[in-house]
């Protein structure tokens, strides 16, 4: 089985060690990556991201591996700054306020009239903006809660591709069909686990994410349109990296690592629920390679069904699947 | 503040070193309290209730407590055995097999006639039954969709009290209501806390625990019976002591360690819900004297409004509000 130039369109590479630590678990397997600003401050002026995409190169190597960069966004940003940082960014990544990990200084309240003047920058720019969608609302209602705020934007800014980061319930689907400019990304383990997995027998720490992972009919809804390749959905694994204290501590941090099993895994699940290789092809680049207009590195990964035994960490970080067989291994990597 | 024979009607003490370890955390404080018989092997013969006693006795040293012993539901017990064991008992628990810690033997499917024999005698012989009410279905739905099971059994045996433990959902609350030999414990922490409190920010395995908390509207249900003291409503912490290494671990056990600080932070709930005294005293033992025909060993506790900070652990067991100041302690036990 081949994939051709796979695209991780939601991935966190952190900074300092844990940067060094795990870059290449995505650089040697992926194309490319949409890396999300979410630092300790945030990554939010054009020096800001041109320093962090260089401290990424520099963690690679010598991988082929394309940073699509992104920024942390700030509803003052003007036109003239949109237009100074466009060729340094792909997208502008918008968080409510403390609504996930270092997510301090983000959005609070949706007020269109205030966030006007940079969507309609952003808008005429052609800078999508990716949304991590949830209120601040119970834990299991706060990503349906805020389907209205996805379809107020919209509505509001018909030309602004609005990317619905990390979907996971049904009522996000079903707003992918109704609004030209909504498109969406779906991680890995959203695909394969329900709070069951987390919390219905033994507490599951490695598993524990935001947004939580949902009711059964959710993750119904996440892989039929997933398996389908559905247009408006890409893959974006949220791989999120923390130490092994940090989540298997009394105050767990919220995130899985998937990038280094990512795509052995969905390959094995595609098989498993017999959807077409052409669909996950188009899931973990082609439809990215539409909605975004990236040209990816080409880089082939070649799969083998083999059972591989996930390590329990890879420098320090727990992956899903720890421990664990998976059904499929990469056997190899053709450049160019 | 006084509370006279507080009674815990849903206990969980153990065995071996963690008995010896945390019985008197509730024996210093209440009167009596049904224990839970979910050891391993489970006890289900009167040798072992009898023996059980003995180490709880032994582990209490001069504490002023009664443990209301309960058999761990078999329906293979006939009304000869039962007989046998009446004076011995105060409740058979029922448990559904592999729903929670130690339940493996538990009862798979509920068929009326296969359990009529057995609940025919109990109800004969006036033993209640208490039941850990979930079905194995996704982990929020599993009580609710228990509930039509305590309805056909309350019709099926209609003189046999049959008490739905630690409930947590709305549902439960609305089915006390509809049949009159339903009764219910509440635990603290369900009065407390959501689904939000242990997976809405960081993740607490110290409050994890089986049934998971639930929804904001089903800690509303919870509230009002409980303020009211609802006369089919007991306190019953269901505190539940696992090693800290347990619950801090990659696969974290279910249970929530309360009592401690239980009476304390009942009376500061009540106070702040602004309930009578009247009802807390007959939340915590009137209700359950009247439900089980108990008549408890006589024991005042006085508290006192005066902050009391929780330790961060009772013997290598991590309490709930560890480390935090509640505002109610204990100044006082009037024995006699």
């Amino acid at each position: 089985m081949q994939l051709t130039a796979p695209l991780d369109m939601h991935l966190h590479l952190r900074d300092g060690e844990m940067l060094d630590n795990i870059a290449k678990s995505s650089a040697q397997t992926f194309s490319g990556a949409i890396i999300m600003p979410n630092l300790v401050p945030p990554v939010s002026t054009k020096e800001e991201v041109i320093a962090y995409k260089n401290r990424i190169l520099n963690a690679i190597g010598d991988e082929q591996f394309t940073p699509y960069m992104t920024l942390f966004f700030k509803p003052t940003y003007d036109k003239a700054f949109l237009e100074s940082i466009r060729d340094e960014i792909t997208a502008i990544k918008l968080y409510p306020a403390g609504i996930t990990t270092n997510s301090e200084g983000g959005v609070s309240g949706f007020d269109v009239e205030e966030l006007r003047p940079t969507l309609e920058a952003m808008s005429e720019l052609d800078i999508p903006l990716c949304i991590h969608g949830e209120t601040n609302g119970f834990v299991m209602d706060r990503e349906a809660e805020f389907v209205s705020i996805y379809e107020r934007l919209a509505t509001a800014f018909p030309k602004l591709k609005i990317i619905m980061e990390h979907i996971t319930t049904k009522e996000s689907v079903a707003a992918l069909d109704k609004y030209e400019n909504l498109y969406a990304t779906i991680t890995l383990h959203h695909l394969l686990i329900t709070l069951d997995d987390v919390a219905g027998g033994m507490l599951k720490p490695h598993l524990f994410c935001k947004p939580i992972a949902k009711r059964p009919e959710d993750k119904v809804a996440l892989l039929k349109v997933a398996l389908e390749a559905h247009p408006k959905v890409m893959f974006g694994s949220d791989s999120a990296p923390h130490p092994r204290e940090a989540k298997e501590a009394c105050g767990c941090a919220a995130g899985v690592f998937t990038a280094p099993i990512a795509l052995q895994v969905l390959a094995e699940l595609f098989e498993n629920e017999n959807a077409p290789l052409e669909n996950l092809q188009a899931f973990v680049s082609g439809n990215a390679q539409h909605i975004y207009g990236v040209k990816p590195l080409p880089k082939t990964v070649v799969l083998e069904k083999k059972p591989f035994t996930v390590p329990s960490s890879y420098n320090g970080v727990v992956p899903m699947y720890a421990d664990e067989e998976i059904a499929y291994s990469i056997k190899e990597i053709i450049y160019g």
